[in-house]
């Protein structure tokens, strides 16, 4: 079951949810801005600048978190996210290549 | 440039928009079923008996031609699709194997 947060375990994790999340350009940036930075790096939503309302970031970061993409990280007083590159791996091996190659 | 029957080549095929194709699961299984046949396998629309209207299958693969992922090939008094096997695996290696692992 996913946790509190909305994480799916990686046994919960789809192809085709992960998919549905990456189709969208805005959330494709993130996940390409987030295989940019070193591996582990946490960032705010609001520190990728994005062009949107903060319901409507909210809404694109539950998609990337419900996908398994993303893992949401509690800092005191923010939230910011790291991409789930260890998981990502194990059970979709080949997808971070293709993105990184397709920024 | 496409060709008349929107068919993109291999240097207008864009990662993003193949996503955004493989993101609806009726297009997703047509694509999984074509990598479950021979290579170079073409099958009408109609074979893969998807319960929708016609138009809307129309839709569907119109959808997966114009990303690139299937060719349309005429045979007389129908029409038939193959997937592009050759085409992903050189714009996006990795792509077809990740499929093929989620069916």
């Amino acid at each position: 079951m996913p946790d509190v947060e909305g994480h799916p375990t990686r046994e919960e994790m789809d192809l085709r949810t992960v998919l549905n999340a990456l189709a969208d350009p805005l959330r494709y940036g993130v996940v390409s801005a987030l295989l940019r930075e070193a591996e582990g790096t946490a960032r705010t939503c609001a520190s990728f600048n994005l062009p949107v309302s903060k319901s409507t970031l909210t809404h694109h970061f539950r998609v990337l978190r419900e996908a398994g993409l993303v893992r949401q990280v509690d800092r005191g007083n923010n939230r910011a996210a790291t991409l789930r590159t260890e998981d990502l791996d194990a059970c979709f091996p080949g997808l971070l290549d293709l993105l990184r190659a397709n920024p």
